[in-house]
């Protein structure tokens, strides 16, 4: 395979803090020699386990992006045993235009791995980070939140997995952000997915849904920047004691729990995210937006559960997902 | 002036409930005789006043047309004594995209008044209302909200005005409308706006700012629909009695209220709208999009206040307004 | 007034055949000094009376522009006593475009007049057309046809005028164009047409509608050119004798004959254009895009008549129009 | 290979009719968990063979949809033996937007065959289709028609295989559609149609070209609409007997049977499709649209025909398919 | 006429060295709140004369903007004597997008002049200058430069006024600019231009054009700040003394000097900027893009002289200007 | 692997001039059946070897295509021993474009090798290239420029090749070419270059970089031309003896001689393409476009070196290619 056409502005072996750049050239009808920045710090100090921590794999979702900012800023490199390698904007094109998705080829990072060569600028990114970034790490960590169009209940989740040893570990770091909710995740298709990169090289890997609606707040941003934190004291990387918080299991296995609109139309939420749900109950009202006059259309609810994820703008299409309702989880036992 | 060419499918003078259309020939690219349809509930019973209820002056805010759609949907001609209009899309294309403004012309609604027969669709609509439908009405009630970048506390407010029996009338309907938070609003460049328009005809005229981010909850639409038949009872218009609700008087009238962003990057919220601020409290700091390791850019209070507005996106732009503080006014006495 | 800023390479008082252009200046991000070039044929022998025809006045309207072009590359100076100024491509940037408006500036040429030297691309030609052309003009003959939205029987048409003796010299030159189907036309908002702006400075107007559908049939051309060829003759300026065609005077005056789709979908028409509707026939269905299952919605005829314009496009949107019917005209006798 | 990513709403093992959809999951912009609905009918009763029926796999192609509507709003459990899968909106961004392609990712879904179930939209609809609904199928009917740039007389086509049994099979359904003309073809680039995707599983397989210029007619719906019942019927799934209507078998084999326009400009038609065409005579005259007085290019028949298809629109682009001669054929016997 | 929204964040009657902005409100779907804001320093010392240097009028022109952030960083107050207002991004979205035109209303700014303060932000910005920037100023100079698509000899301008006084001061403050080239412009059709605005008001007006081809060289950039400075100390408002440098007077005032492309085409260039030019030259040859194994067209010189401007991109449009040529003027007594 | 769908109008083994097509079919929205046209010209005498000549590979790059245009022109079959085959507009939509990459398919040809049959439009070409054409030729000489965005010093290259005789015969034809500069690159990334597709067929590859800024020169213009002339002569298939010229020998291989802008900003050069330039010293300052007041960020030289290359446009981008600097290569022996 072709090798990667990223180029760093850091050496990834030196000892110490140091702020640059990934560096993919990107021949463009407005810049024929540019180049996609990606800036990047990387945290050394003597050779302990790495952590490689990302945010703006969707560039529309913020908790992730400014704990991982703050965190750059911050940390001395006294404080590390081993090696932070942090990178706010991983889809960087995306991050800039603040879309889910990169404005340069439409690309959604987190069903572009592993990623190619001589993809496009999305596919380079994932095949660096498959090729070059994830082997270098043991823990990662990949922020996610509902973007512009979802508003979650803020959750940490990790993966069920084969390797029960390996989803353990996972599943400890996971409980180690100490956010409250937590989901313990069976991905029916993982293939493109950044999550199982990383699982499948036998990482630590750890994801969240921190909240939505294209915005941060000071609670969302707060659970970010401590969960960032107890994460890396958790596997020895940053010095300090985790800040511990309550949560609370739940899962959303049961594939009634996804509730889709019926048809397009203006939505009056009539529950809240947070609400619990009882089966029947009067999810949202779709209203037509040609005509006045008529009844709005009930979307009910299919099951009994906590209302934990809603669709955002006040417009639904035909066939979005409306809301997720979550049950609760007696955690298993190791 | 030419007439209007606008065309209604309703009759305004008949009795009883009607469900139809404004509309607009609009010779389009793709339809040479096409129309642009708003549609309209007419509600009448005998000849007491004709209140004029707007939502969708921005496309982008929801709880006006989820109160007026289920107003429309619900009210019986025995309970109106006068006559209803009720617009829920008042700048229908752009309520169709979702948008703030008209995707046709890129008109802002309330930046279009007194309007023009021979303009653009926005300037249509605007001169239709000017010189058909407000002279229609005793009583206009122009819901608004945040839309999809800012977030109000949600109030209701009317405008000092020259006439003092009529700021009465319209103080009066504002209070009726028992929303959490009342203004009392000077305009201070309010000539080509829907609320002078109706002012400047003598008209009772209430506003209101009910949340925004591009969405409803159940909270805001609730507010929206108690107050619209609050104000609705209040004018005689509905049977009924008002649902009373506390409400707290609140002014931005101290130019230093407002916060404008000195840069463009990603916005961390340090405080939440309805918190008390003190002067010198971060409101928000501003993180570059195009590097790591640097410190962010505070944003400090310029005054004590209550935080009624802020920016929504997680990106702001340099000029944007970031935050607006409110001051508690004890409220003039009659 | 400010002065046209129009040019041109041709001298309208030379005698002879010349081919040149108006040339209007046309300051654009990618050429700071260029221009819109309009082709024009001038040709002049003698002092005989001045004929200015006109096509693309639509951009997506094509028998007259291919008359014009015919009648431009054939005509020798000795076959013409005046004037003929020939514009195939009135709007010609909407021509280029394939389009109904100017891709300059949005501009439906025919609701631009009398147009401003200081306003828009479309605003300075129909400018040019009212302070220069038009009054070197006796005899003013404008094509349409129904563009790619729109399919009509073929017609000529004149206007009800308060001027009865221009009225009668309009709608002599238009029987003289020999169309399948004529029509006496009351024009209810002419304030920005083209037409108005002809018939104020007291011209013998002349206009079509000649097929349309986006295209041009050897059928529609060949009328467009006879009518072209015969109106000219008929106004002495060209040599040669008038080709007779039968006609059918038809009228669209009475408002019930003009119907629109009450919904979005996929239409199904259930008559031809040219059929015979009696009251209650289904004139076509329109069929939901989102669902199968359900009955389409029936559009009925509202009265007797001819079936004359239909809707083209496979899909139509709310409010456009789906069929205009015609009723015969005994015409009216001097 | 990944499965796919589509569910449904309906079960094809189950008895009498359902209408419901199939739901691909679609990441977008403006919704993070949207999906792509793509409406279908399901009509079983017992165990006979099933009919897989297709319309829309170009957007702007209107008889296949018209017709598969009108039966899956009409037809009865009891009218069947076997099945029917009715899908009216195959690539059903495509039709939303009125566009041969999708504008979701550009698809031409007949040329996105075998599809894939990790790429785009129209990759991933066309996996389904392979995979999971052609071996459903006995019988495969795909509707087309000319679309917005082309018009064809309308006809039924199968094509030479190299399996006679199965082409027989083919011709045998085709010709029970009884189209005014029929085509037997011999594809030279096959590799991406559907066409192949479903004879390389050896199913019967008939399509069609019924029309064109981005619309019906009420004549080109009824013969798609009796073309559709008379193979249903020939194939034992309907009952009924079959509407006979004459036919003429038509080929366009001869590779000088297609003219391409040698430049751009404006295209006026001198002849009619159905017109029998002699060596040399004008097919059309391409004019400039840069200036007037020079004469037309003009294109001519480079062999005797009958004007099958020409392009729709009046301009032209250099390259583009400007007409299509045919030859009569002698059908060959069994 | 209604007051202006610009507001700003400098003292303009302040005494030393200001570093600010004009902030102009712009309600956008993407900020309901926003703002344009156009950098400025003001620098002032006493009671002297008023300077308004103003860059990027389009913007897409460099050497003015250049030479002025390099005079704000620099200049103390102790060197000026009056005031000095610098505003580098006159139409500062269009210079943001690297256009000639603004991004947000297509506005082209040295056509918007006197502008309206209810019209575009274009119109806003113009009507700010008009009644509020001008009316402080003495002196007036705006930077030009050929843009993207054009390509200057480097000249310095003033027009010809009705009042010889102010034409006087004009062409004197014009000499002292001291570039290679000087113009005396008759304005055929000034009315829309900024230059008319300031002149109108008596002031002493000066403009340039430096170069073009959407970029600035060492060279060039040279000129403008030598020439900013040599203005502002003949004008008395900055310390220090006049860099002299020989200029050569030159004059466009032949209409026989610009040359128009007749046809769209590859361009090209027989001649270089600078060049003496004999009637009949070639100028330029035009190639066509739609073939090979043709000539291309030639456009040679209608008179003799200098070639001062030229079309710089390799791609040229009908109409658009090709070639500018001047000649030498022997320069008026006083 | 699937035939190409290319077809041609041209018979290359045909002996004479022959000026036609390359027709590639590209079904689009706007025509079902339409075509990509490359115009080529194809002149054979006798049996001699086979020169391929392309221009347009990038869209914007004006020299290589006014070359070819010309050579096509004027050559004559007696002039010719073997066969010349000029394609003056290898990436035909974005030649038409006046962009580097396609408009239909965002493809950068230069990235596009060995291309599908099967895949975008940019590709099918470039697999034509590879599969059919390349291996008719002998020498293959594609032209290069600095496009819209980059500014060079006129050069000819060939590439350091493991086959040394391959190696030698290239850069015998470079240096046959007789550019002012010459280079001997070691391309690190080829594998999907047109360069490496040549060569790695064995054939004799020059290639040439030869201005810039999206236009030509008559110098720059007059090179492409000689040193066109020159490399058919030299390899026998044209008439006549080389120009000679002198050129001068550079090298780029020093990874530090590419210079990356730190930031976005406007571009301040202060040296120009030619100088001579040493270590530190300043190459261009960046400055802000957000205010007036700060001093711009100085990048400087890392290297002693000619400035061979520069960015063109007066904004640039971070990441974006600021500057090349080369140093003298004294050449290698035989």
């Amino acid at each position: 395979m072709r090798p990667t056409s990223m180029r760093t502005t850091v050496d990834f072996d030196a000892q110490g803090v140091q702020h640059g750049y990934l560096q993919l050239p990107h021949s463009r009808d407005d810049s024929a020699w540019g180049s996609v920045m990606l800036p990047v710090t990387v945290i050394r100090n003597g050779d302990g386990p790495t952590a490689l921590i990302t945010g703006g794999n969707h560039g529309d979702e913020y908790e992730g992006p400014l704990a991982i900012l703050d965190l750059a800023a911050q940390t001395k490199e006294a404080q590390v045993s081993g090696r932070i390698i942090l990178i706010p904007f991983m889809n960087g094109p995306a991050v800039l235009a603040g879309r889910r998705t990169s404005p340069v080829d439409g690309g959604n990072m987190n069903r572009a791995f592993p990623g190619r060569p001589d993809g496009t600028v999305t596919d380079k990114i994932a095949d660096y980070f498959t090729r070059t970034l994830l082997p270098m790490a043991d823990l990662v960590l990949d922020f996610h939140s509902g973007g512009r169009t979802l508003d979650f209940l803020p959750f940490a989740a990790s993966h069920v997995l084969d390797d029960k040893e390996q989803e353990g570990r996972c599943s400890a770091a996971r409980d180690a952000f100490c956010a409250p909710f937590t989901v313990q995740m069976a991905e029916i298709d993982p293939a493109s997915m950044y999550d199982h990169a990383a699982e499948s090289q036998g990482k630590t890997f750890v994801t969240t849904e921190l909240g939505g609606r294209g915005t941060a707040t000071p609670e969302t941003t707060a659970i970010a920047r401590r969960g960032l934190r107890n994460v890396l004291i958790h596997a020895g990387i940053l010095a300090g004691t985790i800040e511990p918080a309550p949560t609370r299991h739940i899962s959303q296995e049961n594939p009634r729990c996804f509730h889709f609109s019926p048809a397009a139309g203006m939505i009056e939420f009539c529950a809240t995210i947070g609400d619990e749900i009882v089966t029947g109950d009067v999810l949202a009202r779709i209203w037509p937006l040609d005509r006045t006059g008529t009844a709005p259309l009930d979307v009910t609810a299919r099951m009994d559960g906590l209302l934990t994820v809603r669709h955002h703008p006040g417009l639904i299409a035909q066939g979005d997902c409306l809301a997720v309702l979550s049950t609760d989880l007696h955690q298993k036992k190791g």
